[in-house]
């Protein structure tokens, strides 16, 4: 039985009043943690029942974001680890396991966003003007270092609708105290030449190293790349999407219409609003991850590498099939 | 002296309460007609020195409309003419000078729109999808008339951050029977592989073939080259502007801030708003011009050829000088 | 009244008896004059009408051939322009004048032929080896004027599928003394970094510059624009279609599947059978003419400078309607 | 002494009578398992020498077939690991080892194929046009897999000069159910736009990730690439040839003329017959392999990853020599 | 008989004492009228003959040099004008002729230097920095002008090796007070980011709008596309080479081989030292003529255009012969 | 404290008498060397002090130089797992650590840079000529290589301003028989049809496989790439510089401007000197290491998976700090 609290985290994910890949993934696995926290079972055969009932239901509230995925796969994987060292392990043993992950998890993840943040800000020149695209908080977190760090960084942010996050961008840099400059997302060539570096965020990050990210990346990399500016992703490892390896494609979410336009004076006109697109490799100069700054088409090798005692990817598939 | 009603034109058009390349012109050529009709001068001199007072007025509204310039041109260089042809020529002989060419310069206007339809229209194949950008009267004019033709066409509109001329375009559109589609600017990467033909209209043309056009052109332009979708812009041959054959660059317009953000919440933020950018030559497949089809790189012989007689521009320019 | 003799002209171009843009339009000029010397019209206006059925029938032979079309119009257009001249012109004055434009014809064509085939030779380097697509008879001329001139060339053809006309080109230059390499058509990509030059003829340029010519001719291009290598097409400037200028397309002429593959074990198998494709202006160095060596995107200023006196498209589209 | 059906099987392949990467790769393990049956060595070491033979004579029956060449090492190595543990090891368990490892080779290349075709097929959007060039049997697996999961395909195959094995594909396509359609090489430009997969086989992979396979696949990879078209290779890993990574570079095929062109009427004119072509990783969206989706310039790295207990292609080398 | 005098200045140009286009042809045109003041001709056939003799001679000094050859035969057909009007003039008219068409030719020469000038000035943005490579005089021009019209310009120049021309650019235009830069040849790879326009001179420019220069301006031309900066070339209209339309291709003239290495250490060592290198069409913004700003593709029709009583150059073909 | 012949060798790299990656890398292991032999430390930990203080002054002579940092790291860090395993080492075993080391180093360096000389001499093929820039040790032994293996290849070289290092490289291939061209650096683009391969060295290589190496290196490849020329840099792996993963951009070194330009005849020009520039990824086939042919993309993971055991680059990020 899905606990109540989890039903209710699902709804605001759903409903975007939680918002951005990171924060979304944190707060299904805190709502894990809930879950297990708050369970009634009697055996461990059903305590993980329900467990997996949760992580399903937290799975479901976005099609695009293997952070969710990933994060819940992480935790559920580990219960199950558990029950194969001891086939005997009680509920409680269990209910352990998964608020150690949880604890984990979020230190992992603080830990993720602060070396991402250090090696961004160093991948940033004196002096140099960035453009970025929506709103990131692993890019938020890279140009706040730079700043801290005495680069004397500018910033271009396009406005990006419809929902408008680069107004949440421009006003979070300008509160730190970094000069910053808003534009409609339409004139992002305009402003390229005085750019010294591109970034954006991630929402997801397939086998070949194509970035899914809010519409209108994939056109500011092509700028980039056309006037020479190298054009990089600030991402956690846990954006990689591991089922893309297996044909797996990302979905692109379409979302409601009436963020672009409503009324009545509408009517008898069709109104598109695809959430994401997709920059393809050969537009990134690199993701810069917890572990480095990767090149895309390396970036497979580099997380398989990373996780080198079991392919933990091929676990999940099995354990949780598609 | 510039009559009242001139000055309230002037007022219009810097308002934007006369929108469009086409419209301001027409708009300014009038003017120069109620300024002659409203003139009391005595001598030809004074009816002259005013006349081109009105005009320098009007010229002035906008810094990046060669139509606007050219047709103004076109209508004093006239009364020159006269003059040279008959130095005795009266005031009331020069009014009549300006009322013609008014009139001829209406009848031109609306010939140069129709076979601009006409020529544009058979460019799209049957059954196309078009993808567009802003709002301009030649594409209007040309997706109609594909429509009457029963080509059966669908459209797909961007909505043109700040000012949003899309919600026209779909309106227009939409009220004309075609079937179309609005999206936000940034997601034209996403829709061009379903687009057969991309096209929009033109604010200036220089003599490299380069388009000025609303901000966000270029990008659409550079998406079009990648997907190998043709790219047109729909302009009268009045958007070329004679001036950059001896250097002068056109003017990028930058509108004020409030149109892309306002309030207290942005103080601190600086707010940029190009209204053109530029299109390369290289990336625009033709001009439809009242003459016809056009190569970029070809239209400066073309309009050269098509003035054999003598060079206006020059005229204009030792005329008016700048 | 068409004579039989047209009637059998007519279908010899249809079964592929006659082909080659050149060779088509020959025989329709040729067809026009037995036409009129066999014509039994008793008044001008008759024998008029016969003459515009006889071109009308010629012309319909092949979709995309604006050599047949052009050359077709002008021998049309004299017979009016003697009308216009002389309104009391007898049918015997008129049956000259198209006797008279037959022969200046033939002595036109062959002589853009010669100038074709002397521009050319100069354009290929002392010792270069020529890749070539198709059998064109410009081609054929340019090559065996610069093996005359001593410039000790290669030439590599492709069979061109489905007719295979490149083994009439290696049987033609290989009696001329010419070393010759025959390739299957996808190896083109294979064979260009060996080559100094590409060339080709063309069935019909637009007035973008684009080229129309068999199919692969693009690929030709393409493959020879990523090796640096020039890639040229040698042609007349009756190629060039004027009513590409006011927004009229090429036909690409799909023919008969079963020069593809044929039989019953075929049977459910969709077979295309694409006639030519299009090149774009932008990957052809220039145009050999018999008026010298034109860019692409200069072709359509060229062609209108060289008929200055008036316009004879608008004539032809005035006079034959479309 | 090499056994006379080995030498058969081996006069089978230079004739083209056994075809296509795998079948080849599957006949000469085979090959090897009779080798082994028949063998009347006495001592292991004349056992291991006829085997080596046998292999040697199966290598060389192609010259770009890393498949075969990889398939075979594996084979001959487990004899030798064998041997390494065992240094007394009798005849009888050598042929044990061949015979176990043929098994498995089998086992292994259906699984293989099994699992591409399920990853492939994924890749391929609902209700996609596919192009394809040659006869590859992972690409059938891949677009059977696809039309059984009712992805709704149609597939465009070229007819693949000069062996015409596209006829190979679309009859079996064609019984598959597949709507597919037929057209010459040359064609593939006019309709890559139609498309939205491009998928090709693969004889051999580079350690750079270029692609080794039939004649015109690099033609298509290009003008996919300028469409915006997705172009993956469907193959097994065994395709990457290992000794690409120490600059040995992959042999271009020539094949013999007559199947061109022949006949007396040719004399005088080489003709020109590679068997394949490279494509450039660049041009290659990705491989679909059996470990799944795996970008070019990743595949190296990734294919070391997958064989971390030691370097199976230093070992044979070391033993093989080369 | 060639004067002693002009015999010297052949000479002079071929010893490089004569440098840049622009300074040979008026050297040349000076030397036609000494060679016409100093003629001892009795008869007016004598005289011609010995004006061509010179005009061959001068001609002959260097082999890339268009503007020489135009500026001579224009001089020369004057000469064929005045007989043609007047059968019967003397040596004395002809002479005349001579003087008349030299003092124009320096008058014109000058005018033209001063409308680029002008007209690039204009093209050059406010507080610019500008990449050039050797030393052009119409360059000098244009950046002492833009210079004078207070643009706040600065320069980076190329050395030019082997003859080191950039440290007379260098020189040149620090003494006018512009701010300058020198660096190595290789390093405008480096350098180009900081620019926002590159601008070179001119030996030749052929029919397809290519670019003969100094070697080293391809590279400049190439950096400058990928880094999204214009790329002129400022350019009197003489320095259009009309033979290149009759397939007449430039020579790159290849230099002695001291200029780059000399001494026996290096022998053995084959030195290669062309002089020029092309720069295609569809990498350069525009050439900046005294007639304005033309895209390269529209310079043949322009030229052609601006030159419309007679065929200035089918004139000289068939007068001169080559 | 360091000793005096360490600080003479730190003098010699900064004047350039010790040249070349590898050389300083030498130079520096051997003075590590002679540090640790001329040590009078009593105790390890003033032994260890003294060797991390020659380290460090070592590493400060060239700010671009991994391979010299590697090197130096590599011998340090063996120091320190000896004291991990015993902590009661004595100076005596630590000298003899060193040792060992210097003596390691030596024969890798060796070993990789035959391996090199042999998989590149493969890479390149039959008859080739080869464009080179600068003057790489391991480029002279590829190409020395290929020579002694009879593949009759031709070398043309940059002469590399502003220190002509090509000179070194012409005379070197001459006195090995090799038949070499000299051309100055901007004619690269000239000679690049001519060549079959273009090599280079390496200073340095990031993670994301960007190049960097003598200035004008990015212009080759550039070039290379638009002329379909394979580009390769011959680097041992020791070349790519592990700090670039963590955001830490190799400094582009500048030197002297009296190596470009000097005497009073410069005074108020500005000299500009980088030594390196950088080449992107995207632009390089393939990196001929001492692993392999790898390309550029797959680097990183392939560096990672070549070192399994422990990651190095943290280990001395870790000891060494930064």
């Amino acid at each position: 039985m899905v606990a109540d609290e989890v039903k209710a985290i699902c709804r605001d994910i759903r409903a975007l009043k939680i918002q951005g890949a990171r924060e979304i993934a944190k707060a299904a696995v805190q709502a894990l943690g809930i879950q297990a926290r708050k369970s009634k079972a009697k055996k461990p055969s059903e305590f993980v029942a329900e467990l997996i009932e949760a992580a399903d239901a937290l799975a479901a509230t976005r099609p695009t974001e293997p952070m969710l995925r990933n994060s819940l796969r992480n935790s559920v994987r580990h219960v199950f680890v558990q029950l194969r060292k001891n086939r005997a392990a009680s509920v409680a043993q269990l209910k352990a396991v998964v608020a150690r992950e949880e604890a984990g998890y979020f230190k992992n993840v603080e830990a993720a966003l602060h070396s991402i943040a250090e090696y961004g800000a160093k991948e940033i020149p004196q002096g140099a003007t960035v453009l970025t695209h929506c709103h990131s908080s692993t890019v938020m977190a890279v140009l706040k270092r730079a700043h801290e760090l005495g680069k004397g960084i500018e910033v271009i942010a396009c406005e990006t609708r419809p929902k408008l996050q680069g107004h949440i961008t421009v006003k979070e840099l300008r509160d730190a105290g970094v000069p910053v400059t808003l534009i409609v997302d339409s004139a992002m060539g305009s402003f390229i030449r005085d750019a010294h570096v591109a970034i954006v965020g991630a929402d997801a990050i397939s086998a070949t190293g194509d970035l899914y990210n809010k519409v209108g990346t994939s056109l500011l990399a092509l700028v980039a790349r056309r006037a020479g500016v190298p054009f990089y992703s600030a991402a956690e490892l846990h954006k990689f999407d591991p089922l893309t390896m297996w044909g797996v494609m990302e979905t692109i979410e379409e979302r409601a219409a009436d963020e672009v336009a409503s009324g009545s004076e509408f009517r008898g006109v069709e109104v598109r609003n695809p959430a994401f697109d997709i920059t393809p490799a050969e537009h990134i100069h690199a993701y810069i991850t917890e572990m480095g700054v990767i090149p895309p088409q390396g970036l497979l090798s580099f997380v398989r590498n990373a996780f080198p005692v079991e392919n933990p990817f091929a676990a999940f598939l099995e354990e949780r099939g598609r």
